[in-house]
Protein backbone atom coordinates (compact mmCIF):
# COMPACT_ATOMS: atom_id res chain seq x y z
CA UNK A 1 0.00 0.00 0.00
CA UNK A 2 1.23 3.82 -0.96
CA UNK A 3 0.07 6.53 -1.44
CA UNK A 4 -3.21 8.26 -0.25
CA UNK A 5 -6.29 6.26 0.76
CA UNK A 6 -8.97 6.37 -1.61
CA UNK A 7 -12.14 7.97 -0.45
CA UNK A 8 -15.37 6.18 0.32
CA UNK A 9 -18.84 7.51 1.03
CA UNK A 10 -20.78 6.29 4.02
CA UNK A 11 -24.31 6.08 3.13
CA UNK A 12 -25.97 8.06 6.38
CA UNK A 13 -23.51 11.06 5.20
CA UNK A 14 -27.07 11.83 2.22
CA UNK A 15 -29.22 9.83 4.59
CA UNK A 16 -32.67 10.85 2.46
CA UNK A 17 -31.04 8.68 -0.72
CA UNK A 18 -32.17 5.10 -1.36
CA UNK A 19 -29.25 2.40 -2.00
CA UNK A 20 -29.58 3.15 -5.98
CA UNK A 21 -29.79 6.74 -5.81
CA UNK A 22 -26.48 6.98 -3.14
CA UNK A 23 -24.41 4.60 -6.03
CA UNK A 24 -25.42 6.78 -8.67
CA UNK A 25 -24.38 9.72 -6.28
CA UNK A 26 -20.67 8.14 -6.19
CA UNK A 27 -20.64 7.72 -9.86
CA UNK A 28 -21.17 11.18 -10.66
CA UNK A 29 -18.51 12.12 -8.40
CA UNK A 30 -15.72 9.60 -8.73
CA UNK A 31 -16.36 8.25 -5.44
CA UNK A 32 -14.86 4.65 -5.85
CA UNK A 33 -16.55 2.93 -2.59
CA UNK A 34 -19.41 3.21 -0.53
CA UNK A 35 -19.91 2.17 3.05
CA UNK A 36 -23.45 0.82 3.10
CA UNK A 37 -25.92 0.31 5.84
CA UNK A 38 -28.49 -2.92 6.28
CA UNK A 39 -32.06 -0.99 5.99
CA UNK A 40 -31.32 0.75 3.25
CA UNK A 41 -29.51 -2.93 1.69
CA UNK A 42 -33.03 -4.46 2.63
CA UNK A 43 -35.05 -2.06 1.00
CA UNK A 44 -33.79 -2.25 -2.17
CA UNK A 45 -33.44 -6.11 -1.50
CA UNK A 46 -29.92 -7.97 -0.95
CA UNK A 47 -29.26 -9.60 -4.09
CA UNK A 48 -30.69 -6.65 -5.87
CA UNK A 49 -28.32 -4.01 -3.76
CA UNK A 50 -24.94 -6.38 -4.64
CA UNK A 51 -25.95 -6.59 -7.79
CA UNK A 52 -26.23 -2.61 -8.22
CA UNK A 53 -23.10 -2.21 -6.09
CA UNK A 54 -21.44 -4.58 -8.47
CA UNK A 55 -22.34 -3.10 -12.09
CA UNK A 56 -21.69 0.28 -10.71
CA UNK A 57 -18.47 -1.18 -10.58
CA UNK A 58 -18.32 0.44 -6.36
CA UNK A 59 -16.22 -1.08 -3.65
CA UNK A 60 -17.86 -1.90 -0.60
CA UNK A 61 -15.67 -0.71 2.46
CA UNK A 62 -18.27 -1.48 5.18
CA UNK A 63 -21.45 -2.41 6.12
CA UNK A 64 -23.46 -0.71 8.72
CA UNK A 65 -24.22 -2.56 11.22
CA UNK A 66 -24.04 -5.65 13.74
CA UNK A 67 -23.69 -5.78 17.33
CA UNK A 68 -25.96 -4.24 20.03
CA UNK A 69 -25.32 -7.49 22.13
CA UNK A 70 -25.63 -6.30 26.01
CA UNK A 71 -29.82 -8.17 27.22
CA UNK A 72 -30.42 -9.63 29.81
CA UNK A 73 -33.56 -11.15 28.33
CA UNK A 74 -32.53 -14.40 26.64
CA UNK A 75 -35.11 -13.82 23.77
CA UNK A 76 -33.42 -10.50 23.05
CA UNK A 77 -29.88 -12.03 23.23
CA UNK A 78 -31.57 -14.82 20.90
CA UNK A 79 -33.15 -12.10 18.73
CA UNK A 80 -29.31 -10.52 18.76
CA UNK A 81 -27.69 -13.68 17.83
CA UNK A 82 -30.02 -13.85 14.67
CA UNK A 83 -29.57 -10.52 13.47
CA UNK A 84 -25.67 -10.83 13.58
CA UNK A 85 -25.69 -14.17 11.78
CA UNK A 86 -28.12 -12.37 9.01
CA UNK A 87 -25.88 -9.60 9.14
CA UNK A 88 -22.52 -11.68 8.21
CA UNK A 89 -24.66 -13.18 5.41
CA UNK A 90 -25.25 -10.14 4.24
CA UNK A 91 -21.78 -8.45 4.44
CA UNK A 92 -20.42 -11.45 2.41
CA UNK A 93 -22.86 -10.67 -0.34
CA UNK A 94 -22.21 -7.73 -0.30
CA UNK A 95 -18.47 -8.17 -0.60
CA UNK A 96 -18.07 -5.80 1.80
CA UNK A 97 -14.23 -5.24 3.66
CA UNK A 98 -15.80 -5.27 7.18
CA UNK A 99 -18.84 -5.67 9.27
CA UNK A 100 -19.39 -3.14 11.31
CA UNK A 101 -20.15 -3.88 15.41
CA UNK A 102 -21.06 -1.85 17.60
CA UNK A 103 -21.27 -3.29 21.02
CA UNK A 104 -24.57 -2.32 23.09
CA UNK A 105 -25.00 -0.10 26.08
CA UNK A 106 -24.91 -1.08 29.97
CA UNK A 107 -27.37 -4.28 30.00
CA UNK A 108 -30.30 -2.91 30.79
CA UNK A 109 -31.55 -2.74 34.20
CA UNK A 110 -28.07 -3.18 35.23
CA UNK A 111 -24.87 -0.50 36.39
CA UNK A 112 -22.15 -3.55 35.86
CA UNK A 113 -20.15 -2.70 32.95
CA UNK A 114 -17.63 -5.27 33.42
CA UNK A 115 -20.79 -7.40 33.02
CA UNK A 116 -21.76 -5.40 29.55
CA UNK A 117 -18.26 -6.06 28.50
CA UNK A 118 -17.67 -9.40 29.54
CA UNK A 119 -20.62 -10.15 27.56
CA UNK A 120 -19.97 -8.52 24.12
CA UNK A 121 -16.48 -10.75 24.60
CA UNK A 122 -18.26 -13.75 24.88
CA UNK A 123 -20.76 -12.64 21.80
CA UNK A 124 -17.78 -11.73 19.23
CA UNK A 125 -16.25 -14.67 20.36
CA UNK A 126 -19.76 -16.88 19.43
CA UNK A 127 -19.78 -14.44 15.82
CA UNK A 128 -16.15 -15.54 15.07
CA UNK A 129 -16.57 -19.28 13.37
CA UNK A 130 -19.97 -17.68 11.03
CA UNK A 131 -17.62 -14.90 10.20
CA UNK A 132 -14.97 -17.09 9.38
CA UNK A 133 -17.03 -19.39 7.08
CA UNK A 134 -18.43 -16.38 5.40
CA UNK A 135 -14.76 -15.05 4.42
CA UNK A 136 -17.03 -11.75 6.57
CA UNK A 137 -14.23 -9.61 8.60
CA UNK A 138 -15.45 -8.05 12.10
CA UNK A 139 -14.78 -4.71 12.74
CA UNK A 140 -15.35 -3.93 16.42
CA UNK A 141 -15.82 -0.01 16.42
CA UNK A 142 -14.90 2.01 19.54
CA UNK A 143 -17.87 4.78 20.22
CA UNK A 144 -17.62 7.97 21.66
CA UNK A 145 -17.57 7.28 26.11
CA UNK A 146 -20.58 9.85 25.69
CA UNK A 147 -22.60 6.86 24.08
CA UNK A 148 -21.33 4.29 26.84
CA UNK A 149 -24.46 3.58 29.12
CA UNK A 150 -26.83 3.47 25.92
CA UNK A 151 -24.89 2.53 22.79
CA UNK A 152 -21.63 0.56 23.17
CA UNK A 153 -19.47 0.60 26.33
CA UNK A 154 -16.28 -0.16 23.84
CA UNK A 155 -14.98 3.36 24.29
CA UNK A 156 -11.96 3.45 23.82
CA UNK A 157 -9.83 2.38 20.33
CA UNK A 158 -7.43 0.05 22.79
CA UNK A 159 -10.85 -1.27 24.56
CA UNK A 160 -11.67 -2.52 21.07
CA UNK A 161 -8.34 -3.70 20.00
CA UNK A 162 -8.24 -5.69 23.43
CA UNK A 163 -11.47 -7.58 22.23
CA UNK A 164 -10.48 -8.43 18.61
CA UNK A 165 -6.73 -9.33 19.61
CA UNK A 166 -7.92 -13.03 20.59
CA UNK A 167 -9.14 -13.68 17.13
CA UNK A 168 -7.44 -14.22 13.97
CA UNK A 169 -6.52 -10.92 12.49
CA UNK A 170 -8.51 -11.60 9.32
CA UNK A 171 -11.79 -12.55 11.35
CA UNK A 172 -11.65 -9.80 13.75
CA UNK A 173 -10.16 -6.08 13.41
CA UNK A 174 -11.28 -2.41 14.70
CA UNK A 175 -12.54 0.62 13.34
CA UNK A 176 -11.10 3.84 13.87
CA UNK A 177 -13.89 6.56 13.71
CA UNK A 178 -11.92 9.82 13.77
CA UNK A 179 -15.14 11.55 16.04
CA UNK A 180 -15.07 8.90 18.23
CA UNK A 181 -11.29 8.55 19.39
CA UNK A 182 -9.59 11.61 18.40
CA UNK A 183 -9.72 12.86 22.59
CA UNK A 184 -7.64 10.13 23.48
CA UNK A 185 -4.14 10.70 25.19
CA UNK A 186 -3.26 7.56 24.11
CA UNK A 187 -4.35 7.18 20.52
CA UNK A 188 -1.33 7.52 18.39
CA UNK A 189 0.35 4.11 20.70
CA UNK A 190 -3.17 2.43 20.33
CA UNK A 191 -3.52 2.96 16.45
CA UNK A 192 0.31 1.65 16.04
CA UNK A 193 -0.83 -1.33 18.32
CA UNK A 194 -3.75 -2.02 15.94
CA UNK A 195 -1.62 -2.84 12.88
CA UNK A 196 -2.80 -5.16 11.04
CA UNK A 197 -6.19 -5.19 12.63
CA UNK A 198 -7.46 -1.69 10.93
CA UNK A 199 -10.50 -2.80 9.10
CA UNK A 200 -12.08 0.23 8.60
CA UNK A 201 -11.21 3.64 9.00
CA UNK A 202 -13.96 6.86 9.53
CA UNK A 203 -13.63 10.12 9.13
CA UNK A 204 -15.89 13.13 10.44
CA UNK A 205 -15.00 16.32 12.14
CA UNK A 206 -16.45 17.30 15.55
CA UNK A 207 -18.41 20.36 15.64
CA UNK A 208 -19.38 22.74 18.70
CA UNK A 209 -21.62 23.13 20.30
CA UNK A 210 -23.03 19.40 19.87
CA UNK A 211 -27.12 19.37 18.45
CA UNK A 212 -29.12 18.22 21.32
CA UNK A 213 -28.92 14.71 19.74
CA UNK A 214 -25.27 14.78 19.91
CA UNK A 215 -25.30 11.50 17.94
CA UNK A 216 -25.73 14.38 14.89
CA UNK A 217 -22.20 16.53 16.10
CA UNK A 218 -20.62 14.89 13.61
CA UNK A 219 -19.46 17.75 10.21
CA UNK A 220 -17.74 18.07 7.51
CA UNK A 221 -13.88 17.38 7.52
CA UNK A 222 -12.66 20.57 8.22
CA UNK A 223 -15.31 22.27 10.07
CA UNK A 224 -14.80 21.40 13.21
CA UNK A 225 -11.74 20.44 16.34
CA UNK A 226 -10.09 16.95 15.07
CA UNK A 227 -6.89 17.26 13.79
CA UNK A 228 -8.06 14.72 10.97
CA UNK A 229 -4.76 14.67 9.09
CA UNK A 230 -3.00 13.96 11.82
CA UNK A 231 -5.32 10.99 12.54
CA UNK A 232 -4.83 9.86 8.88
CA UNK A 233 -1.10 9.86 9.00
CA UNK A 234 -0.89 7.43 11.94
CA UNK A 235 -3.74 5.15 10.52
CA UNK A 236 -1.18 4.86 7.17
CA UNK A 237 1.88 5.06 9.02
CA UNK A 238 0.35 1.44 11.15
CA UNK A 239 0.02 -0.18 7.28
CA UNK A 240 -3.88 0.65 6.96
CA UNK A 241 -4.35 0.38 3.26
CA UNK A 242 -8.05 0.25 2.67
CA UNK A 243 -10.78 2.87 1.63
CA UNK A 244 -11.17 6.47 4.20
CA UNK A 245 -15.01 6.45 4.57
CA UNK A 246 -16.27 9.86 5.10
CA UNK A 247 -19.50 9.23 7.70
CA UNK A 248 -21.43 12.56 8.58
CA UNK A 249 -24.57 12.59 10.54
CA UNK A 250 -25.09 15.77 10.61
CA UNK A 251 -29.04 17.72 9.89
CA UNK A 252 -27.65 20.27 8.04
CA UNK A 253 -25.79 17.85 5.28
CA UNK A 254 -28.65 15.35 5.04
CA UNK A 255 -31.00 18.60 4.01
CA UNK A 256 -28.27 20.06 1.47
CA UNK A 257 -28.32 18.50 -1.54
CA UNK A 258 -26.77 15.27 -2.38
CA UNK A 259 -24.63 16.61 -4.87
CA UNK A 260 -23.50 19.32 -3.04
CA UNK A 261 -22.46 17.40 0.02
CA UNK A 262 -20.86 15.01 -2.26
CA UNK A 263 -18.72 17.49 -4.26
CA UNK A 264 -18.08 18.80 -0.14
CA UNK A 265 -16.81 15.22 1.08
CA UNK A 266 -14.60 14.81 -2.13
CA UNK A 267 -13.27 18.70 -1.80
CA UNK A 268 -12.73 18.35 1.69
CA UNK A 269 -10.85 14.79 2.20
CA UNK A 270 -8.14 15.75 -1.03
CA UNK A 271 -8.20 18.96 1.21
CA UNK A 272 -6.08 17.13 3.86
CA UNK A 273 -2.48 17.63 4.12
CA UNK A 274 -0.74 15.22 6.13
CA UNK A 275 2.60 13.23 5.27
CA UNK A 276 2.13 9.81 3.31
CA UNK A 277 4.93 7.01 5.61
CA UNK A 278 7.94 6.26 3.70
CA UNK A 279 8.01 3.02 2.49
CA UNK A 280 10.69 1.62 4.53
CA UNK A 281 8.85 2.80 8.11
CA UNK A 282 6.21 0.27 6.81
CA UNK B 1 -9.43 6.57 57.88
CA UNK B 2 -12.10 4.43 58.57
CA UNK B 3 -15.18 3.94 58.12
CA UNK B 4 -18.12 5.43 55.55
CA UNK B 5 -16.89 8.87 54.18
CA UNK B 6 -18.63 12.20 55.17
CA UNK B 7 -20.45 14.16 53.04
CA UNK B 8 -20.22 17.69 51.66
CA UNK B 9 -22.37 19.35 49.77
CA UNK B 10 -20.96 21.06 46.33
CA UNK B 11 -22.57 24.83 46.40
CA UNK B 12 -23.18 24.59 42.52
CA UNK B 13 -25.80 21.73 43.81
CA UNK B 14 -28.19 24.65 44.96
CA UNK B 15 -26.92 26.99 42.26
CA UNK B 16 -29.41 30.32 43.36
CA UNK B 17 -28.49 30.29 46.68
CA UNK B 18 -25.41 32.82 48.21
CA UNK B 19 -23.14 31.00 49.68
CA UNK B 20 -24.49 32.34 53.24
CA UNK B 21 -27.75 30.88 52.33
CA UNK B 22 -25.75 27.55 51.25
CA UNK B 23 -23.75 27.73 54.57
CA UNK B 24 -27.02 27.98 56.59
CA UNK B 25 -28.70 25.18 54.54
CA UNK B 26 -25.59 22.86 55.28
CA UNK B 27 -26.34 23.65 58.75
CA UNK B 28 -30.08 22.57 58.61
CA UNK B 29 -29.48 19.46 57.81
CA UNK B 30 -26.43 18.35 59.22
CA UNK B 31 -24.06 18.53 56.44
CA UNK B 32 -20.44 19.04 57.73
CA UNK B 33 -18.73 20.12 54.82
CA UNK B 34 -18.94 22.44 51.75
CA UNK B 35 -17.55 22.68 48.33
CA UNK B 36 -17.13 26.30 47.14
CA UNK B 37 -17.27 28.29 44.09
CA UNK B 38 -15.13 31.65 43.57
CA UNK B 39 -18.08 33.70 42.10
CA UNK B 40 -19.70 33.10 44.85
CA UNK B 41 -17.09 33.84 47.69
CA UNK B 42 -16.07 36.79 45.15
CA UNK B 43 -19.97 37.81 45.89
CA UNK B 44 -19.82 38.11 49.86
CA UNK B 45 -16.29 38.43 50.22
CA UNK B 46 -13.43 36.57 50.85
CA UNK B 47 -12.95 37.69 53.79
CA UNK B 48 -16.68 37.52 55.30
CA UNK B 49 -16.73 33.69 52.96
CA UNK B 50 -14.08 32.60 55.35
CA UNK B 51 -15.47 33.80 58.32
CA UNK B 52 -18.38 32.27 58.12
CA UNK B 53 -17.84 28.93 56.64
CA UNK B 54 -15.41 28.87 60.16
CA UNK B 55 -17.88 30.35 62.45
CA UNK B 56 -20.59 27.68 61.32
CA UNK B 57 -18.31 24.88 61.99
CA UNK B 58 -18.05 23.83 57.86
CA UNK B 59 -15.26 22.75 56.47
CA UNK B 60 -14.32 23.02 52.92
CA UNK B 61 -13.64 20.29 50.85
CA UNK B 62 -13.07 21.80 47.93
CA UNK B 63 -12.76 25.41 45.87
CA UNK B 64 -13.69 25.42 42.07
CA UNK B 65 -12.27 26.62 40.31
CA UNK B 66 -8.82 27.89 38.65
CA UNK B 67 -7.04 26.22 35.18
CA UNK B 68 -8.16 27.12 32.09
CA UNK B 69 -4.46 27.35 30.86
CA UNK B 70 -4.42 26.91 27.04
CA UNK B 71 -4.07 30.65 25.74
CA UNK B 72 -2.34 30.84 22.74
CA UNK B 73 -2.66 35.32 23.24
CA UNK B 74 0.18 36.09 25.50
CA UNK B 75 -2.16 38.40 27.60
CA UNK B 76 -4.52 35.55 28.07
CA UNK B 77 -2.09 33.59 29.66
CA UNK B 78 -1.04 36.22 31.80
CA UNK B 79 -4.51 36.79 32.85
CA UNK B 80 -4.89 33.15 33.24
CA UNK B 81 -1.89 33.24 35.36
CA UNK B 82 -2.84 36.10 37.72
CA UNK B 83 -6.00 33.99 38.10
CA UNK B 84 -5.00 31.45 39.17
CA UNK B 85 -2.42 32.96 41.65
CA UNK B 86 -5.80 34.79 42.83
CA UNK B 87 -7.66 31.39 43.18
CA UNK B 88 -4.57 29.65 45.24
CA UNK B 89 -4.46 32.41 47.77
CA UNK B 90 -8.50 32.42 48.10
CA UNK B 91 -8.30 28.62 48.82
CA UNK B 92 -5.45 29.08 51.46
CA UNK B 93 -7.67 31.72 53.09
CA UNK B 94 -10.84 29.37 52.70
CA UNK B 95 -8.61 26.56 54.33
CA UNK B 96 -9.96 24.67 50.95
CA UNK B 97 -9.10 20.87 51.22
CA UNK B 98 -7.73 21.18 47.37
CA UNK B 99 -8.00 24.06 44.62
CA UNK B 100 -9.46 22.26 41.75
CA UNK B 101 -8.23 23.02 38.28
CA UNK B 102 -10.27 22.28 34.82
CA UNK B 103 -7.56 23.02 32.19
CA UNK B 104 -9.12 24.04 29.44
CA UNK B 105 -9.41 23.00 25.67
CA UNK B 106 -7.86 23.12 22.71
CA UNK B 107 -5.70 26.39 22.03
CA UNK B 108 -7.95 28.39 19.96
CA UNK B 109 -7.43 28.07 16.46
CA UNK B 110 -5.26 25.16 17.23
CA UNK B 111 -6.47 21.51 16.79
CA UNK B 112 -3.11 20.13 18.62
CA UNK B 113 -4.38 18.20 21.40
CA UNK B 114 -0.40 17.82 22.36
CA UNK B 115 0.42 21.52 22.63
CA UNK B 116 -2.61 22.26 24.88
CA UNK B 117 -1.71 19.19 26.86
CA UNK B 118 1.86 20.45 26.81
CA UNK B 119 0.50 24.00 27.76
CA UNK B 120 -1.52 22.28 30.85
CA UNK B 121 1.24 20.67 32.39
CA UNK B 122 4.06 23.44 31.84
CA UNK B 123 1.13 25.49 33.86
CA UNK B 124 0.50 23.48 36.55
CA UNK B 125 4.03 23.37 36.92
CA UNK B 126 4.40 27.20 37.09
CA UNK B 127 1.64 27.45 39.87
CA UNK B 128 2.92 24.72 42.30
CA UNK B 129 5.54 26.81 44.04
CA UNK B 130 3.45 29.19 44.80
CA UNK B 131 0.54 26.76 45.96
CA UNK B 132 3.49 25.00 48.00
CA UNK B 133 4.01 28.31 49.58
CA UNK B 134 0.22 28.33 50.45
CA UNK B 135 0.02 25.17 51.90
CA UNK B 136 -2.34 24.44 49.05
CA UNK B 137 -3.22 21.24 47.17
CA UNK B 138 -4.08 21.52 43.74
CA UNK B 139 -6.38 19.13 42.27
CA UNK B 140 -6.35 18.05 38.26
CA UNK B 141 -9.85 17.03 37.57
CA UNK B 142 -10.30 14.78 34.11
CA UNK B 143 -13.30 15.78 32.49
CA UNK B 144 -15.77 13.41 30.14
CA UNK B 145 -13.94 13.75 26.85
CA UNK B 146 -17.17 15.37 25.40
CA UNK B 147 -15.68 18.42 26.76
CA UNK B 148 -11.91 17.93 25.53
CA UNK B 149 -12.01 20.78 22.34
CA UNK B 150 -13.74 23.19 24.32
CA UNK B 151 -13.31 22.76 28.57
CA UNK B 152 -10.52 20.16 29.46
CA UNK B 153 -7.67 18.22 27.55
CA UNK B 154 -7.57 16.10 29.92
CA UNK B 155 -9.96 13.12 29.67
CA UNK B 156 -9.25 10.97 31.60
CA UNK B 157 -8.07 9.74 35.85
CA UNK B 158 -4.99 8.39 34.08
CA UNK B 159 -4.07 11.92 32.14
CA UNK B 160 -4.80 13.61 35.34
CA UNK B 161 -2.66 11.72 37.48
CA UNK B 162 0.48 11.51 34.56
CA UNK B 163 -0.22 15.36 35.45
CA UNK B 164 -0.05 14.82 39.15
CA UNK B 165 2.99 12.39 39.43
CA UNK B 166 6.26 14.98 38.77
CA UNK B 167 5.09 16.90 42.01
CA UNK B 168 5.14 16.06 45.33
CA UNK B 169 1.99 14.52 46.91
CA UNK B 170 0.89 17.54 49.13
CA UNK B 171 1.29 19.91 46.05
CA UNK B 172 -0.64 18.28 43.51
CA UNK B 173 -3.61 15.29 43.33
CA UNK B 174 -6.40 14.58 41.36
CA UNK B 175 -10.09 14.86 41.73
CA UNK B 176 -12.53 11.95 40.79
CA UNK B 177 -15.32 13.09 39.75
CA UNK B 178 -18.23 10.21 38.94
CA UNK B 179 -19.45 11.71 36.08
CA UNK B 180 -16.46 12.45 34.46
CA UNK B 181 -14.59 9.00 34.79
CA UNK B 182 -17.52 6.29 35.02
CA UNK B 183 -17.20 4.78 31.75
CA UNK B 184 -13.40 4.39 31.58
CA UNK B 185 -12.77 0.37 31.50
CA UNK B 186 -8.97 1.13 33.03
CA UNK B 187 -11.06 3.30 36.38
CA UNK B 188 -10.60 0.63 38.65
CA UNK B 189 -6.55 0.15 38.17
CA UNK B 190 -6.39 4.03 37.94
CA UNK B 191 -8.00 4.72 41.26
CA UNK B 192 -5.31 2.41 42.81
CA UNK B 193 -2.51 4.08 40.81
CA UNK B 194 -3.61 7.26 42.26
CA UNK B 195 -3.41 6.06 45.93
CA UNK B 196 -2.04 9.07 47.82
CA UNK B 197 -3.01 11.59 44.97
CA UNK B 198 -6.85 11.88 45.86
CA UNK B 199 -7.95 15.43 46.85
CA UNK B 200 -11.08 14.78 46.11
CA UNK B 201 -14.32 13.11 45.40
CA UNK B 202 -17.19 14.14 43.43
CA UNK B 203 -20.70 12.24 43.00
CA UNK B 204 -23.30 13.11 40.55
CA UNK B 205 -25.19 10.38 38.32
CA UNK B 206 -25.08 9.93 34.52
CA UNK B 207 -28.99 10.65 33.49
CA UNK B 208 -30.02 9.87 29.82
CA UNK B 209 -31.19 11.55 27.95
CA UNK B 210 -28.38 14.25 28.28
CA UNK B 211 -30.10 17.90 27.90
CA UNK B 212 -28.87 19.91 24.54
CA UNK B 213 -26.65 21.70 27.42
CA UNK B 214 -24.75 18.26 28.57
CA UNK B 215 -22.65 19.96 31.25
CA UNK B 216 -26.51 19.99 33.15
CA UNK B 217 -26.74 15.95 32.49
CA UNK B 218 -25.17 14.98 35.66
CA UNK B 219 -28.80 14.08 38.63
CA UNK B 220 -28.82 12.93 41.96
CA UNK B 221 -27.11 9.34 42.53
CA UNK B 222 -29.00 6.55 41.91
CA UNK B 223 -31.28 8.32 39.00
CA UNK B 224 -28.64 7.39 36.70
CA UNK B 225 -26.33 4.97 34.95
CA UNK B 226 -23.41 4.95 37.12
CA UNK B 227 -22.14 2.32 39.49
CA UNK B 228 -21.69 4.60 42.42
CA UNK B 229 -21.11 2.38 45.65
CA UNK B 230 -18.38 0.19 43.62
CA UNK B 231 -16.40 3.69 42.62
CA UNK B 232 -17.04 4.77 46.22
CA UNK B 233 -15.46 1.79 47.38
CA UNK B 234 -12.30 1.73 44.95
CA UNK B 235 -11.80 5.07 46.23
CA UNK B 236 -12.00 4.11 49.60
CA UNK B 237 -9.73 1.11 49.08
CA UNK B 238 -6.96 3.45 47.57
CA UNK B 239 -6.93 4.80 51.17
CA UNK B 240 -9.09 8.36 50.24
CA UNK B 241 -10.34 10.10 54.32
CA UNK B 242 -11.43 12.86 52.57
CA UNK B 243 -15.25 14.14 51.88
CA UNK B 244 -17.09 13.04 48.87
CA UNK B 245 -18.83 16.26 47.72
CA UNK B 246 -21.92 16.05 45.80
CA UNK B 247 -22.20 18.07 43.05
CA UNK B 248 -25.35 18.39 40.84
CA UNK B 249 -25.41 20.79 37.63
CA UNK B 250 -29.39 20.25 36.48
CA UNK B 251 -31.75 22.58 35.74
CA UNK B 252 -34.60 20.85 37.40
CA UNK B 253 -32.79 20.01 40.72
CA UNK B 254 -31.82 24.01 40.81
CA UNK B 255 -35.35 24.80 40.48
CA UNK B 256 -36.69 22.63 43.14
CA UNK B 257 -36.28 24.09 46.78
CA UNK B 258 -32.87 24.19 48.02
CA UNK B 259 -34.14 21.61 51.54
CA UNK B 260 -35.71 19.21 49.16
CA UNK B 261 -32.29 18.91 47.36
CA UNK B 262 -29.97 18.93 50.66
CA UNK B 263 -32.40 15.80 51.98
CA UNK B 264 -32.30 14.07 48.57
CA UNK B 265 -28.94 14.53 48.39
CA UNK B 266 -28.67 13.34 52.26
CA UNK B 267 -30.68 10.44 51.97
CA UNK B 268 -29.29 9.33 48.22
CA UNK B 269 -25.38 9.22 50.06
CA UNK B 270 -26.40 6.91 52.57
CA UNK B 271 -28.39 4.82 50.54
CA UNK B 272 -25.25 3.80 48.92
CA UNK B 273 -24.58 -0.02 49.58
CA UNK B 274 -20.57 -0.67 49.11
CA UNK B 275 -18.35 -2.22 51.31
CA UNK B 276 -15.59 -0.99 53.24
CA UNK B 277 -12.00 -2.06 52.96
CA UNK B 278 -10.57 -4.13 55.81
CA UNK B 279 -8.14 -2.16 57.12
CA UNK B 280 -5.31 -4.80 56.63
CA UNK B 281 -6.44 -3.82 52.68
CA UNK B 282 -5.20 0.18 53.40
Amino acid sequence: VTGRPRLSLNQATVQNLSLDRAVDLCLRHEIPAIGLWRHRVAELGLARSAARVRSAGLHVSSLCRGGFFTHADPEARAAARADNLAAVAEAAELEADVLVLVSGGLVPGCRDLGLARRMVSDAVAELVPTAERAGVRLGVEALHPMFCADRCVVSRLGDALDLALPFPAPAVGIIIDTYHVWWDSQLAEQVARARGRIAGFQLADWVLPLPADFLLGRGHLGDGDIDLAWITAQVLAAGYGGYAEVEIFRQEVWDAPPDDTAATVRQRFEDLRYSLPSSSSR
